[in-house]
């Protein structure tokens, strides 16, 4: 029997996880501050009005800036219900919790949603399907964690548990830094003019794809999560400065690659281990439609499973480049059959 | 009537260049001071042996740290050629090339490959095929820039004029800087463990994928383009430190963000145009061969051409988030044909 589940916020997060449960056949009610939301949130199935019956779940989904207070005030409201949140930086929420003295009712929540969702309007209820769903317990009793854990579960989520304060600074290092770092190397594109940012390849698009993200939340999470992004900024700008400084800006910087090398392989690839070591065939493919298609047919042909593919177009020139990421074993066979097939490979 | 051309440094580059020359029927020679990698170059029809015909182009494919000297060297050594070389920063071998006072039959190059090339065994004559090739003329003699101008024209380039201070200054921001902050972003994440890295999502694998190659020429690289390099990392690091000092960090935060997102508009995308706004579609593809094939083919059959694809692999799950970029006009009908088809779209 599931729990009888209210949410409070109705924007993307709070509609999708109702419409979500819902669809589970949750019972599930939804309230939101602005009336607007709270009926659109209502029409889409996100669920009903709440009645009488008490619920015995409580999800806050409102912004960040927010969360803290909607937290203790839910666990107020709500006596005999379990409270979670959603929002991105954990620790202050728990604090709030913990002096509110009902913190054994309380859990975290910090549902990772991918970075091209936004817009109330876009809720839906596998939003956070296959992603980490990360609960922080903090002290609350165990019935309440496997509570909240049902939801996560429900949603098909990748659930890991952690301790706030340990996830704010992981979320620091892993996703608030990177875009601050990523938003700065784009500003100092400034001074170009077109013809000398047209000299950009596919590394610069990479570092600066999450920079053309909207601010969306990232004042609020910023604020909540000071501490943490100051620690990682300040290592980042030391470590940019021993370059800066360095007698020998060669040596200084090889040290500098050696080091990012050794984190970026324990960044997890596929399946939380850790990345593979693939390797890259890149081919000449003409910009138009159904090419591609055409490629990946000639490599599913030999069986090779494509682990990650990367498309470069060409400036000015009607060709793009697109680089498939095969296990080292199968790229032989892969440039062989592709080129068997009249395909340019550019580099393997 | 192609110019008899020497290629002074057999490496990948030089041994590339020599190979794709000669497949366009081009008389080609070439040298290098280490015996085995010459003898290499020549094996594989990189060019053959220098004879008694002097050279009317010699190619320069040395090491960044070596090509002013050897530049310099080769302009009094064929007094009658003209001279290029393929270093990624040019203002210090063309001010190396103007003291030796032979400046007007020297014309730097800077043939820009893609990152995931590396090692000499991995030659081919198409490596630079529709990358940008610049050339710097510097004060060159208009038929020594028009000669030099044949090599990437032959290699099927995409061609860019610029002074070689500006190139270097370019370089610098789109390229250079680009891969310090990246490798700095990536090693800040040396505190954390394995579970907290697991939380990281397809942001900081983005930001922190050219953090994974070797640190190869960059020492070199970094040394020759000291001054340009300095200037754009204090640009970033005054960055860092405005959001790091600031009374309201997020204020600053959406300041740098936004000055970021206006920045990044300007790389360009497709064919030299500005990036498309392209709508992203998030599909949950089962981790097996032959999926995104099929994936691809309902997409084609509906008459939509695939902009940019990201794949992202879900930590301890079997499936994966597959995102396609369409254009605007062309999303819903995709969406609809892929759900007609039994995909679950996770985001559009």
């Amino acid at each position: 029997m599931s729990p009888r589940t209210h949410i409070v916020g109705a924007g993307l997060i709070g509609a999708s996880i109702g419409i979500g449960l819902t669809a589970e056949g949750w019972s599930v009610t939804i309230e939101d501050n602005d009336d607007e939301a709270q009926a659109l949130a209502r029409s889409i199935g996100a669920g009903d009005a709440l009645g009488d019956a008490q619920p015995e779940l409580v999800i806050v989904a409102v912004p960040p800036s927010a969360a803290a207070a909607v937290v203790a005030a839910a666990l107020g409201r709500f006596p005999d219900a379990v409270v979670t949140d959603v929002a991105s930086v954990k620790a202050p929420i728990a604090a709030a919790a913990h002096a509110t003295g009902a913190s054994s009712r309380y859990v975290g929540s910090h549902p990772m949603a991918g970075r091209e969702v936004s817009g109330g309007l876009g809720a839906q209820g596998d939003l956070f399907k296959a992603r980490p769903w990360v609960l922080c317990p903090n002290g609350a009793a165990e019935d309440a964690v496997a509570l909240v854990a049902r939801v996560p579960e429900a949603l098909q989520c990748d659930v890991v548990t952690m301790d706030a304060e340990a996830h704010d600074a992981a979320v620091a290092r892993v996703s608030h830094a990177p875009q601050v770092a990523a938003s700065a190397v784009a500003a100092a594109l400034g001074i170009l003019d077109a013809d000398d940012v047209a000299l950009a390849g596919q590394g610069l698009r990479d570092v600066t794809r999450i920079a053309a993200s909207l601010p969306g939340m990232w004042a609020d999470i910023a604020r909540l999560n000071r501490a943490h992004l100051v620690e990682t900024l300040d290592h980042i700008i030391a470590d940019l400065e021993e370059v800066r400084e360095a007698d020998d800006i060669g040596e200084a910087l090889t040290d500098l690659i050696d080091r990012g090398r050794y984190e970026t392989a324990r960044i997890p690839g596929k399946h939380g281990g850790a990345t593979r070591d693939w390797t890259p065939v890149t081919v000449i493919v003409p910009d138009t439609p159904g090419q591609l298609l055409r490629l990946l047919a000639h490599t599913a042909e030999v069986d090779v499973n494509v682990e990650d593919i990367a498309i470069e177009h060409s400036p000015r020139q009607p060709v793009g480049l697109t680089t498939l990421y095969v296990l080292p074993s199968h790229a032989p066979d892969l440039v062989a059959a592709l080129e068997r097939q009249g395909w340019e490979i550019a580099a393997s």
